[in-house]
């Protein structure tokens, strides 16, 4: 139904309206605000995604799968956020040539009815809509759902 | 890179999941419950992801698009939602083998960026992810979003 190349294009623009949802956040708010618990902060929500995809793109392409790469503990700053975002991107940009159709039809292994990269791009679209939620609460017109 | 087979498999997963999401709602706040202003109900958003399915199937199917088919404004209770679910479901099985490649990867018209049916998923799960939120907000445990 879809090409690989057009899958990157429509990721592609997932990607630059999640991160336009992050800019969108005031930087006091973004790694402290959440409408109440047990609820994470947005921040926190983009570094779980953001930590999600070179374990995945490296999973898909190897068969070799890892989820305990990267430790961003420490990360509680938009700016670095954003460069967490763009190095993902470029990542993302490099491996794409190189995955093959079973590659990119590859599961996630704990979990065999979910494909991985698909996954991805689902988990950024489920925890960016709750990122609306949280904007439209701290009275912030979030960014067209539809402009990509 | 997905057959069409395979994208009704993985949205039919998908409205399932959101459809627990919906039971898990206590039917006097599926319609009632937002966690602040401007926001809509869960209800709200569930019904205009309902509304979108027939004019959706119908102008990938036909090129004529018409998204003023159909009024929920009576609509505030779960049970009739989750008819008004379960009919969009039968729709989508019967007009899924009618629907050519062309077909499958219809624009949306005013956004011709935008992949209809697709569109239709993300803007599901997007409300979906703001279900999450309210239920958390609630006190519910919301259905896991891995399973399908």
């Amino acid at each position: 139904m879809f090409t690989a190349d057009e899958m990157l294009h429509h990721w592609r623009g997932h990607r630059a309206l999640t991160r336009r949802t992050i800019e969108r956040f005031p930087d006091e708010h973004l790694f402290t605000f959440t409408p109440g618990a047990p609820l994470r902060t947005f921040g926190e929500m983009m570094l779980e995604t953001v930590r999600m995809v070179a374990p995945s793109l490296h999973g898909v392409e190897s068969g070799k799968w890892d989820f305990t790469q990267i430790d961003t503990s420490d990360v509680h700053e938009k700016a670095v956020l954003l460069h967490l975002w763009d190095e993902a991107d470029a990542l993302i940009e490099a491996r794409w040539p190189h995955l093959t159709r079973d590659a990119l039809r590859g599961v996630v292994p704990p979990l065999p009815h979910l494909t991985a990269l698909p996954y991805l791009v689902e988990n950024e679209i489920h925890h960016r809509g709750q990122g609306f939620v949280y904007l439209r609460l701290l009275g912030i017109e979030p960014p067209a759902f539809y402009e990509r």
